[in-house]
């Protein structure tokens, strides 16, 4: 490909609206270009290295046994129907009708089809176990599209469906494709991506992993220890705090506290630490606005993954006005409007001084004891782990806070969707039984921005060889050298017969913007030819990590790029571990 | 891949709602399963079917220059706009509004997203000429899905864009990709697919070919002649017609016809042969009801598409009641209401006694005389040709119709799309320019059903090398046999390692199931291992298409069946034009 013909703008600025690095090197390397809020076109080069992505990952799965399919992107409303989601979800999921009225979806994730696709076939045990997949097209309407192709509302996705008449079985398989994840990342070039336990949403079933890809542009915090090996995204880290008493058993005292509503103002008012503060964070139910208040210790936040978990309902900061059953800022448990659900975050548990408020304008608690003073007390967690927090696994006081991008997820469904859609099969003893579904994401494109985001330098991505769109950039400076030119355009010739992809930049243009272009485009392996290597019988090939920088003689050229690729390939294998 | 765990049912009886036997067969082995109305799951099978054909495509296109890129699936309404087809595109378009009320529609095709991709990029004659193309998810609301996956409302789709600074250029192009596309034909091994010339319909500009696979299920008419090569769609294929006049002048005549409304009704009362009747054929624009009369040989059937084209409006038949400006059964063109537009077909030039209505109930004229009687007859065609009829192309009587599925097209879009998006570039004079587009889609699955609709017995589909899923299928009849099951899992495992895909049969089911099996799966080589065989010191390979049944000495089997692979796929490449 020579880079005169190549379709895409490429430029020096960054764009305004750009936050995060990779987003603004793939706009300005001619990558990928927005043609709507979250949905982007993207050109040859970003199309090549998704293509190597969707490889690497279809020769993972196929060597789990996984069968590749091809669900619809539309798929009927009613198969949503069947197992609930097509109420439960928000707007996320796009509903529209066809010309017949007939209700239809966006496919958003494709459980639902892929029961559908199998239950009639899979009605024995002798059957499973087994797993689908599919690469294809996906939409998710989401609110808050952002960073380029890492939060996209259109995307490409491999999802894996697994069958199992065991839990055991399940376990066993997902555990393998726990491995092959590994591999995926590790072949992709960034060996770095770490599993997380998570949350599992909407996707029902209890355990799943999320693969985190560590970088300060992560919209995920991950709970990591260092001492045990324990990692868990934010929404589903254990908060384990220890809680001690600093101050002695007083009574329960309404004191005046003339317009300060904040922890910080009335740690200062009061001379009263955090830890002896009892904090009231307010939620609405989104199904009918009904209040929530959680009651957690002052100097830890509320994870509202947990609450809505807990709940078993979506929630949302509350909006508070005169008709609200809560007085903002003076929130307390004593005396709290009946109307208004209650949760105490376990970090108060065993507190026997506390302040909160008076639900009364302009007036706290002092003195506050939950044992004595407040009936029927439970305590859950609803609190986001810490920097220097409990690892809930080795008990330590070690625990990490880092950003992460989700790269891939992983859930162990159960039956949830086999019972929902009425799916079974005969086992063993001629009884009919659900099967047990796992299921196993991967968003393509989100895995190349989060590549360029952790391997790129202020000039450009850095692609790892494997997923490159291209191996070797030949740069050939003065073409107008009838020798120079003929030389490189037989070296271009020579390496493609060789099964090389080469991309070849001959224009009549000024090196700096020749390198510019190369550094945009992040291709691992870079050759120039110029008059003055020639004049000295060489080519220089370096790569774009730096790692490589030399000067071959020019009979040799080709050779000498090869061993260059070699190398940087089995840099990369090295690091892939092995299936098990 | 083993068939004991390929998912997917396989059985006998031909689905009662299956028409065409390639979607029968498909159902019946395990190829897809619908989950709408013209919206199908693909299992294994179709998907590795589709993915060689997309390969074929792929390489196809690549050696015409063309870069691989990939357009949403969802737009934005106002991408649409800009061309005006967000208007004027019917109910075929799925228009939704996302959850900020932004509207959006699926891609039914990407003339507006290539040229949105390509029109800041594209802005100097140097940058020219270039093609974009992409394999991709298409959503069409078709109002008559049918006969499996040869018309979906759901298909992959590649679609080609190239753009051009000049009509030669361009036109030197469509000639590549046209040659390019007989390529694909015969390398998907149906040489027999035939260009013809079509009608450009809501894609605009003026030429443009489709290209049919001939066969009798298909929905297109094509009209062939066999003397000169002369072919085209029937829609848009000239009609040329001999006038003769078998009567001589008369007066126009009122004559009671009561009850008398069809030609061969009025043959036979007035004894005057149908191609000296005016037959009225009466249609309403789709855009106000207004009504529109076509008067046409009484021999002849009228073209809707060029009607359409002549009108510049889009009509449908009549519905005709008492408030009409027609008395049906009786129109006639002398007295006809003025609201009525008026057609008439080139066949009734020149003839000077016709029989026609008398916009009268129960009455018709004979003796009219057109010159004579009718003021202002300008004549156009609008007859769909027929068989045995002149050629438009040598002008023999030598035109045959038969029947065809389009499985591809290409067109000549000119500037419609650039203009109506202001999309120019800069000329080498300094003036701004409008480029000229061409753009080029071939439906993947709807291909490879019409391989199957092509090439298939009563029992399976017999797929062409090149696209068949798996090229060997070995049946080991006696799996319980361990000296036959060793064999057979040796001969398996040697194919595989030397990369040859392979498909392996070793249930313990009676050999006429598993071969039963095996011609649904349609895989071209089978290799039977069986007690037999081995007593005798040998395997059987034949091809699913009879042309090859031999014993090869056991130790040569897996030499052998390379050798048979190689002959099948000589046989496909030896049909395969050269490239230009």
């Amino acid at each position: 490909m020579k880079v005169r013909n190549l379709v895409g703008e490429r430029f020096k600025e960054r764009p305004s609206d750009c936050v995060v690095d990779s987003h603004a090197l793939m706009i300005r390397g001619g990558y990928i270009k927005p043609v709507a809020n979250g949905i982007f076109s993207l050109y040859t080069p970003a199309k090549r290295i998704t293509q190597k992505i969707e490889q690497i990952i279809r020769e993972e799965m196929d060597r789990l046994d996984g069968q590749e399919v091809m669900f619809p992107v539309v798929l009927p409303g009613s198969l949503w129907e069947e197992s609930g989601r097509f109420q439960s979800v928000d707007s996320t999921l796009v509903r529209f009708s066809d010309r017949n009225d007939t209700s239809m979806v966006l496919g958003m994730t494709h459980e639902e089809a892929s029961v559908q696709l199998v239950r009639e076939y899979a009605n024995s045990y002798s059957k499973y176990p087994f797993m689908i997949y599919q690469i294809q097209t996906k939409f998710r309407d989401e609110a808050r599209p952002r960073a380029g192709l890492i939060r996209v509302r259109e995307f490409t996705m491999k999802d894996a469906y697994s069958f199992h008449t065991s839990q055991e079985d399940l376990e066993q398989y997902y555990a393998r494709c726990l491995r092959a994840y590994e591999r995926i990342y590790a072949r992709a070039g960034v060996p770095e991506v770490i599993a997380v336990a998570a949350d599992s949403g909407m996707m029902g079933g209890s355990v799943s992993h999320e693969f985190m890809m560590l970088t300060p542009i992560g919209e995920d915090s991950i709970v990591i220890c260092p001492e045990c090996g324990y990692r868990a995204n934010m929404e589903a880290a254990d908060s384990i705090v220890e809680n001690e008493n600093r101050l002695p058993v007083a009574e329960l005292t309404k004191v005046h506290t003339p317009g300060v509503k904040t922890i910080e103002e009335l740690t200062q008012l009061l001379q009263v630490p955090a830890v002896h503060m009892a904090k009231a964070v307010v939620y609405q139910r989104n199904r009918d606005d009904s209040f929530v208040v959680v009651f957690i210790r002052g100097d830890l936040e509320t994870n509202d993954t947990k609450i809505k978990n807990y709940l078993g309902d979506a929630v949302h900061p509350a909006v508070i006005d005169a008709d609200s059953p809560v007085v903002a800022g003076f929130i307390g448990p004593v005396g709290l409007s009946e109307k208004v659900t209650v949760l105490f975050d376990r970090s108060l548990e065993g507190i026997d001084y506390l302040v909160c408020g008076a639900n009364e304008e302009d007036y706290h608690y002092t003195g506050l004891n939950l044992q004595r003073d407040v009936a029927h007390v439970e305590y859950v967690d609803v609190a986001k782990a810490v920097d220097g927090g409990i690892c809930p696994h080795c008990g330590k006081h070690s625990l990490t806070i880092s950003r992460g991008i989700e790269v891939g997820n992983i859930f162990q469904l159960g039956t949830k969707y086999t019972k929902a859609m009425n799916m079974t099969y005969t086992d063993q003893e001629g009884n009919s039984q659900y099967p047990i579904m796992g299921c196993y994401g991967i968003g393509v494109g989100r895995l190349a921005a989060s590549v360029a985001e952790v391997s790129h330098d202020e000039y450009g991505p850095i692609w790892p060889i494997s997923i490159a769109p291209w191996q070797v950039h030949i740069c050939c400076l003065r073409a107008d050298n009838a020798e120079v030119k003929g030389f490189a355009d037989a070296l271009y010739e020579e390496l493609m017969a060789q099964g090389v992809e080469v991309l070849y930049d001959e224009r009549d243009i000024r090196p700096g913007a020749m390198f510019s272009d190369a550094d945009l485009l992040g291709v691992p392996v870079r050759v120039v030819v110029s008059p003055k290597n020639l004049d000295q019988q060489v080519v220089e090939i370096t790569t774009r990590d730096k790692s490589v920088s030399l000067k071959a003689p020019k009979e040799e050229a080709a050779a000498e790029i090869q061993k260059v690729i070699a190398q940087l390939r089995a840099e990369v294998a090295a690091k892939v571990p092995q299936s098990i």
